[in-house]
């Protein structure tokens, strides 16, 4: 174990990607035999056909760890991000958001490619969103894209599930853990969706089992990891696979696992606009917490403040300061 | 007068922009000289400049004449609009959106020049805004944009003050006027802004007098066209100049001048976050209301309702059914 104070509490590495954001009826979602609540992935042809049939839209930075970076880096957290984008004017806005919020952003943009990733998202009136991701850019992200001297400097590698879709940034994933291990840091790992889970079990069950000290998942995402009918089932095999587990409830909150201690915390109030970002935002504010070295439950208060936040508006990020939400 | 029935409700001509929103202090404002609740032209590097230096932002399809056009669509009016956009990714956005409406949009988008022009705004914490355009492609817009058939299809044609800040657009813009009018049509034309009224006061005191029908301006835009100290006495000359006045005064509702009559409007009430679009949505709502045969009364009640709505969120767009909140 290394003993020197790292230059930032975060490295986030993930798809990074810009939301195109539109409200509409649950008919829309049937129309294009789309899932409710979950993500899949398109292609450019169907990207230009969903983007065509959408109504208005409004385009923010977005990306499951960009947006936890983003949020962090809003609690105080020194916070650095790896994503590939391309070299144009989407591109050109998500550096800007990450960087205007703090947020160190070192990756080369990709130059006469693929254009920046596109998650083109509709909102139904129950708050719940629908995604529908362009990698583009994205499926560039590799090994060479990650700085082991970065990922040394960090407190926590944080990884997204999302990114065992684009095939070279497992080994850019694998290759960040090695690193973030052998400098004595900590790994944490987002399940991101069910979907994505069922996709690739085998090598989260691996990972999980054998790399990931920090593990963010939800209801579904959970229970489909270890195939339980339960929750509580799901919790207890996560808690024996993992040294920490943050798993969240919706509504119904969250349940903090390390070791034996279970530590259960309530869901923070708000009025639901649009769900996306809910889980990115939970992960941020934990981390920040952890990383400040907060007790659990106060980590696990700070990521519902910051999730209440982010679904009480449309978009994946914070819209005022969250530092005046946070508990003393 | 022609007797031909119009295939259009309203035309719109503007400058096609990208808005790109964030929130922002008044310090932000005084320590990069912005004139709050002004618009002004900057150049490519300042749009940089200002942009490096700002928050994380969102990204929408805006244009004053585009806004009106997307509001009044939505509506229900028959719309078109003629804008020049690039042939880049913004650009893409704002044909979507406007499509995504209903709006036709035949103007060919500029290739190989300037990109699609952006519009950098800050909102205070009061809700007002201040808007920094870069005009992009749009000082390509020019008579070749406009077609006298299209002009002469549409029973009101709606332009944008703002229309006389790139010099080839002045062209645009009376050649529209005069197809109008030799179609038995009617001329709109909005003020903009007072400070886009002291840049151009001769040409548009000429426009009025002699080639516009109705006229939409704020209590300041109408103070610096005829110079008064007063807003009564600036909305005297308004009525001698103009068969048709409507001029608003924010939470003091609207004054609607036609010849010898005059109606006053009360303003929708609503919480203020972002006024972005105010004017633009009060004209929509005029416009719509007038083009579908309705009283005086009624037009400015439904220009008010649709201001209300779009300064209850950011953005200059509505987020919900305007239809729903109108009056039977």
């Amino acid at each position: 174990m290394t003993e020197t104070t790292p230059k930032y509490d975060i490295l986030g590495i993930g798809n990074a990607i810009v939301d195109v954001v539109a409200r509409a009826e649950d008919t829309f979602l049937s129309r294009h035999d789309m899932h409710k609540g979950a993500m899949i992935l398109i292609d450019s042809a169907m990207a230009d056909t969903i983007y065509a049939a959408m109504p208005p839209g409004q385009e923010s930075s977005g990306g499951s760890a960009a947006n936890t970076c983003a949020v962090a880096a809003g609690l105080g957290s020194r916070v650095a991000y790896i994503g590939k984008v391309a070299d144009d004017q989407l591109g050109g806005v998500f550096r800007h958001d990450i960087n205007a919020v703090g947020v160190h952003f070192p990756t080369t943009p990709l130059s006469g490619g693929a254009p920046t990733a596109r998650c083109l998202i509709l909102v139904t009136p129950d708050g719940q969103r629908t995604m529908n991701t362009f990698l583009g850019a994205c499926v560039t992200l590799g090994e060479d894209d990650v700085d082991p001297a970065l990922v040394a400097a960090c407190a926590v590698t944080y990884l997204e599930g999302y990114l065992f879709d684009p095939p070279a940034a497992q080994a850019a994933f694998r290759k960040a853990a090695e690193a973030a291990h052998a400098a004595g840091r900590r790994v944490a790992l987002s399940l991101s969706d069910a979907f994505c889970v069922n996709r690739h079990r085998a090598a989260f069950l691996d990972l999980v089992a054998n790399h990931v000290d920090i593990l963010f998942a939800n209801e579904t995402e959970i229970t489909a990891l270890y195939e339980r009918n339960s929750f509580e089932e799901a919790a207890e095999a996560a808690r024996k696979d993992v040294a920490l587990a943050a798993l969240t409830r919706s509504e119904a909150g969250s349940l903090i696992l390390q070791g034996a201690e279970t530590v259960q915390v309530a869901a923070a109030p708000t009025k639901v606009v649009d769900t996306t970002g809910a889980g990115d935002a939970y992960a941020a504010g934990f981390l920040a917490g952890l990383t400040s070295g907060r007790s659990l439950d106060l980590c696990g208060r700070m990521g519902s403040i910051a999730a209440a936040e982010v679904i009480s508006h449309y978009g994946a990020r914070p819209e005022t300061d969250l530092r005046k939400l946070m508990p003393a």
